[in-house]
């Protein structure tokens, strides 16, 4: 069987931790650890509704994505520098906010605003799966809140959402990429899922070769394998601040 | 069975029309409609390679994307009034951009540049699509132009590269979505696909609900037999002009 | 007598077409060409004031110019990608902005704005003035379109307006022209009239040599002659739709 | 006859005064003043060619222009702040680049850069035209320095060049219009001529009312006598330097 | 004893001169010099709060500071051509803003805002003292403009307040330094004082070698004398207006 | 004796806390902590000189400053946002980077950069006196890396260097100001010192009131005490990795 540049089996998922309530003044935070890639996430409520929702009686989450310019192997230049997030940044940011907004009664959450910051603190591949993955036990952390303070319904969180990586990688189908592999994959899949086993969002790309419909079926089923393992990593982080 | 507002069956494309040769300076150009979107491609050849490709004999295709302010039904900002390209753009041309890669062979290309820029004169739904459907043909017909001066090999396009969208929309999957179809879609995918049968990009999102791994497979299958009767009109187009 | 490099005499215009409603969802619209200079003119209605105008009963009009990017013999850069439009596309659209308005009765307009966008689709010299033939063209059409309606009178369009260049060129008087002889011409005048035989606009430079008096003069007097001819082809144009 | 809101006749000039000499660093500089419009001028010499040049034995003379934010009656904001210069701006700094290199011989000069900055201390009509004015004495002062110091010759000024404003208010001709004036104007031209009696630039705008050939012509022979009389301003202010 | 590269003793100012009341327009203004150091100030005087004290009673004095491109020795780059204020600008005009503040009763003031804008006319070290110096000459005329016309008190403004540089250059203690002795110091202290002897701001940097606690009491009793020298020009220039 | 709001005593730090090594990739990285103040430190080399220095031996330390927009009690906007680092911003990156310079011998460090990052992962007050103190641990854990490969020597670096905040509030001098303590100041100092017993910056602002030249004696030697304290956690910390 194919070994791994880091020791994993092809369908392996790296050391996921996940460590709530890192942060003291956001309503809801962790650290997500996807191996050596580490997101800061934090969920904020703004008691105000985004200008194209005025009117309605709907709530809005969203999600803004950033790198520490020493997160990666080598230094890179902050996007503040340069004047305006990059073409990446807010594609990564958009899909962020699409997933969790799968998940959430926006109906129930009302007239609120909830931001969800993923700031990688170090990316070693799969950051955007991660921050998903994350993002969501922090929004769920600031829901918890809101419902012990009597102000919103639990039921404002309708399922678990998680997010992972799958790709091809010469010739091999591999769970959760790291960013060695990542740089080299023919095919690079982001699969989004909801606990109740459907698709939030399916992003393949085929970056060198063209993929065949075979090959897709393949990956996707190896990465709703890896999510349901998140699924559980989430559950206990959420546990774990309960308690 | 269902009849969608413009009277179409559900797997049923808009009229498709591509006018080749449509400007003349650009070295490959088209208008693509379909239906009442609209489109100028015009492939640009520029004999310098990227930064990033410096010391390689390698080229580069890369494309640009922008809507006519008045493309909509209502009056759109330019995006050069807010100092830069919006999120949903830069997402549009790096997917136009990676599509139109998938079929070239950029070593046998050589150290130029392409740039494919696909301006939407009109906007009814499925413009990105359009776009790769009709940078296709003002790419080839670019390359063709090299060809003839012996300065490229016709080989540098190694297959044809169209996209399409499907949705479903009030639970029925359907091909092609207009703009009124796509703004009230519950999932919607884009779909590229090579004349090898291969997938170049699949990118499905769930705008209110989730979708089951079925319903995923039903909208590819639609999206595959679209791109099939793309292809014959580029064929057609590609032809027209070189008789 | 001095034949031009495109066969024309000095006191010709290029042939001249415009199309009028060429897009589906603007209030007014048309393309007009120059020759190979061609421009997609639309007129869009909006019915808010801009803010200096608040608290009077008076409406606006106003101008956007930009170029694509492939519009000129090599590809010039995205105005966009500079984060900012230029001084030249600032200068032309004030330009075109106040033509428009000196045949407009902006106090019968009403408390609304139409908005012209001018985006050149293939520029070979006289795009402004092009930009402005054609604009009133749409803005026109616009202006019709309200008044079937019964929400404007016809009479908020006072007159016509057209614009044609005029230079020397090797020290010859010459109409209309295209870039090459515009590359080259020692003095560039674009001239703006009504259809009252007034002037809204005169903007002579001398690029190499300053110019006389007396050649001020012939120069006027051979623009005056080709905006005469420029009339004709609007009025047909807009009889063409109203018929 | 009419007596203006300042007590001049329609065809007098406000009070000139030209101060050569003002700056301690600048190769050439002055204060000029039109009434109460005030300009700092300042000529800088850099030995290095602009871009476009390279590889050509010419030089260059450019133009800078800013407002003070409280040259005005009341302040306006600094257009950094809004992160690029206006519209307007830019207008005025072409058309003041133009004007100088209109009367300087580029071979001659060499390969270096003259940038004449135009800031306007206190604004009250007339700055494009007193930037002209003081902006020609800054670059012959400079240019003076380059010939004292044996790098180049007087004759890379070939002539002197001014320019004022000239128009309708009220139906009245007038001459060097102040702010309010201005303000009120019909028609608004700006007219920049050279020693030899010839027109650098004309720029004619109707700000109401379309205006006829006759009213222009009177117009033109209004502006040329004002600036026959700012050239005698600007050959006192050189002598009073060389003196 | 020392001689500096400019004839003055080690605690001697350079000649300073304060030129009130220098523009027409500006609720109050003046030009002041340190030396070759020449700053425009221009208080200006608007009825509105900014929004951070929005229902509150108390009003607020700001300032900007800006360089005109060839105020220094060879030309530099206007801020608006990169697209912002630099830092150190940004942490100039924040200093000026502070310093006066440090002598105005806000609440006095009242619902409205001072800005003090100081444009520097020429630069030889020293810009921000002689801004604060200059800038408080300014703001004491606006106010007791306000006060004359009976809508603010004199009391607005409750102590003088004035700023010198000191500096160890080559181990030397030196008053005011000129930019040559500033770009080789050691050690440069910006210090801020208000009429009754107390301290505003006092900024020490090392620029090359830290300094002890015994250098620096000396810099500050050097640049406390310095100060008192200061005021004595202020109280006359603004005398000099109101006699 | 006064207890503050968190029961420290006047002249005691928050406890402090450095935990270096924290990053897998940086070259040193700590992350440090006042209290509930939390700052990630990470250097950078490259072996490049910054542009100005081309043409010399030396090399440079600079520094960057950021915070997580959920650093704060409220969330903040990102400044790329904005499209610029504001004015706060970029005062504490110079005054970081010079206070780090003061202790690095240059010369000795070589045609090298190293850039050290500071974000703020949580802000309670100090985030710039924290930042320079961590900052000094992440510099000398990266020069300490170079020195082993044999690539520099650890002579680099010359001393120690901390910083700490002094203020008085309601007339109390006070060590390491807390937020809460911070916004309600009168006086606020941020001092820097070397193991020398020397200082890089001192900078006192009255915030509210101006401040004798006693008061400030008395919070200089506050802060130079807590400097002191700071110098043995950075010592343990780099001894930990060490070991």
């Amino acid at each position: 069987m194919t070994v791994r540049i880091d020791g994993r089996a092809p369908a392996q998922l790296r050391p996921v931790r996940i460590t709530p309530g890192i942060l003291d003044f956001a309503e809801g935070s962790c650290i997500v650890e996807f191996g050596r890639t580490r997101v800061l996430c934090a969920a904020s409520v703004e008691e105000r509704q985004p200008g194209f929702l005025r009117n309605t009686s709907s709530g809005w989450v969203t999600a803004e994505y950033s790198m520490l310019p020493r997160a990666t192997h080598t230094r890179s230049q902050r996007e503040v520098e340069r004047g305006r997030p990059g073409g990446r940044t807010q594609e990564i940011q958009r899909l962020i906010g699409r997933s969790l907004r799968g998940v959430v009664n926006l109906e129930l959450l009302g007239p609120r605003t909830i931001t969800v910051d993923c700031d990688v603190l170090q990316a070693d591949g799969g950051t955007r799966t991660a921050s998903v993955t994350g993002g969501f036990v922090a929004l769920q952390l600031a829901v918890a809140r809101l419902a012990k303070a009597g102000t919103a319904s639990e039921s404002v969180i309708q399922s678990q959402v998680a997010a992972v990586s799958v790709g091809l990688v010469k010739g091999v189908a591999m769970l959760d990429l790291c960013y060695e592999e990542d740089s080299t994959a023919e095919v690079d899949f982001n699969i989004v899922m909801t606990g109740e086993d459907d698709f939030v969002e399916v992003q393949g790309t085929a970056e060198g070769k063209p993929f065949s419909r075979a090959g897709m079926d393949r990956l996707i089923d190896m990465g709703r394998d890896g999510i349901v393992a998140l699924f559980a990593h989430q559950r206990a982080a959420v546990a774990a601040v309960q308690a």
